[in-house]
């Protein structure tokens, strides 16, 4: 264990030391919204990235129902069981301030969390998803500069936190079951796009044959999307996270995918592009937040809108003259 | 016919007496890039906005060959048949500036082009979407005060052009061809979702079987989608444009939908809502390239995205930094 208020340098020193009580309070200081806490998160940080970028970073998504869960503590249990260790991070933008999210996740995977070479910690709060996604990715750096191979990322599915994941994570595992009927809600959303897996989760009893007939469905339909820049063909695979059925196959699949893109460039160049991704990302969500925070600002959208609704202008000169307000 | 440069008040007094050259020779100069027509394009607009608004903006997209000029050609003519004054504007980010594109346009609907009561005009050529989105807006205006009833928007469907397009027309009409198989991509791109009526063309002949199969199948996937704001639920038709085929059935599926939102209120909520979000685009794509342009943020920008790649910081640290360069 470890002291209550440790010195930045202390907490840096004991994370490299694979310290999780340490990586634990320094991930509640980069989730912290006290102004105090701002400047030792940077240093947190900053002291953190040369050791940070070692791991693999896997995204897992799926509707709720599908087995996320379940999924999570049987491939983490595996992982550790071939020597790797195990951190598994959640982007929920709904989770609340309380407590309960974070007992209900460990219990949710009652094993995992025992395992030595296991780290579980859910979802930052906070009510953006912009602000919980940049929580995750800072953790990611701790955690790596801890010593964890292998990130698990799982999104809950709400809104825009897919995108958000895959933006973060180096191979996105999209959980299936047979027959739900939500194919639609993948197609539209894009999430059947951004996947590298699809699998089909409680692929057991009675279940077995449906979700055979579904693999070779989803199979086609992955073949309809254009080749991916990554130069790698989406795989489909069954599997029974209840009955510990086709996780080394996934594993497999996934040490495979990594193979590929390290041999190619795409793994170094991806990184590098989601870099700059989240670079212009907080950059523009800043830049319109500053605008629109404004005083004089908001006083003349509110005119504007008035004078648009009436017809006295159109949007783009009642742009044009909020714009030099800002000056 | 009309003198060549005629000043701003000729030209909205002739606008406003439904002269077309004039309200060709109006648009030439919003479309313009030259410093000297800036201000007199904004007097134009600001003189015409009492007499806009009246008219009933329909957009029409679909893929290259499913007939969109035929289309164009049929209804324009049938509703110039009906007594109504037709403008036809494309938005099309990708045409050139040279006058190849007119002549293409005017050609193609050779008929329609001389109706008296009917207006054809290609697309403003520009770099980006937003400038040519911006251009056709305003084109909107100046159309409704000369007194046409229906303005008629048609995308090429490059890129994100139906969504501009959906967001400055009331109506959107989505023309398919039977098993054509790109169904998939309209649902990922979100094209059948914003769909008010879909429209299966060529629906004659040896097509008139896989066109009513196809009527089902699409009326199946419009069922998936929840319900809409409008409180519409959109209609699939069979027309043929050669034949002149299902043109006025076509016609009174958009006079009941005009009839219910204009009685719900959603028609006047909507063209609220869209000016809403031209305002915001406007103003946050300045911002953005206001920001970049700044030629210390371009240095800058250059060494940050050096320093995330040698893993010197992290693309949050840099937007900081950035950040107060602005100021």
């Amino acid at each position: 264990n470890f002291k209550k208020k440790p010195s930045t340098t202390e907490l840096v020193s004991e994370i490299l030391n694979q310290n999780q009580t340490a990586l634990s309070q320094a991930i509640t200081i980069i989730e912290s919204t006290a102004q105090k806490h701002q400047q030792q998160a940077r240093e947190i940080i900053e002291k953190c990235l040369p050791h940070a970028n070692k791991s693999i970073r896997l995204g897992i998504t799926g509707v709720p129902g599908v087995g996320k869960s379940t999924f999570i503590e049987s491939f983490g249990k595996f992982l550790v069981s071939e020597g790797k260790k195990v951190a598994v991070l959640t982007v929920d933008p709904s989770s609340s301030i309380s407590r309960g999210s974070i007992l209900g996740d460990k219990t949710r995977m009652e094993e995992l969390v025992k395992e030595e070479n296991a780290f579980i910690r859910p979802s930052a709060s906070g009510d953006t998803l912009g602000g919980v996604a940049r929580k995750t990715r800072e953790s990611i750096i701790l955690c790596e500069a801890t010593g964890f191979d292998v990130i698990l990322i799982e999104t809950v599915g709400v809104g825009q936190s897919e995108t958000a994941v895959h933006s973060m994570t180096d191979f996105f595992l999209l959980l299936k079951l047979a027959g739900a009927g939500d194919e639609l809600q993948g197609i539209k959303r894009g999430i059947m796009e951004m996947a590298d897996s699809i699998i089909i989760n409680k692929a057991d009893g009675e279940n077995l044959k449906a979700a055979k007939l579904a693999k070779n469905e989803f199979n086609r339909a992955l073949h309809l999307y254009p080749a991916k820049e990554s130069e790698w063909a989406p795989k489909t695979l069954l599997c029974s996270a209840l009955k510990n059925e086709g996780i080394s196959e996934i594993w497999e699949v996934v040490s495979n995918y990594f193979e590929t893109v390290k041999t190619n460039g795409y793994f170094q160049h991806k990184r590098k592009e989601q870099n700059k991704f989240w670079l212009l990302q907080t950059i523009e969500s800043r830049l319109k937040s500053e605008f629109y925070a404004n005083a004089s600002i908001k006083i003349e959208l509110e005119k504007q809108l008035k004078a648009i609704d009436e017809n006295r202008t159109t949007p783009f000169e009642a742009a044009e003259k909020l714009l030099t307000l800002q000056k």
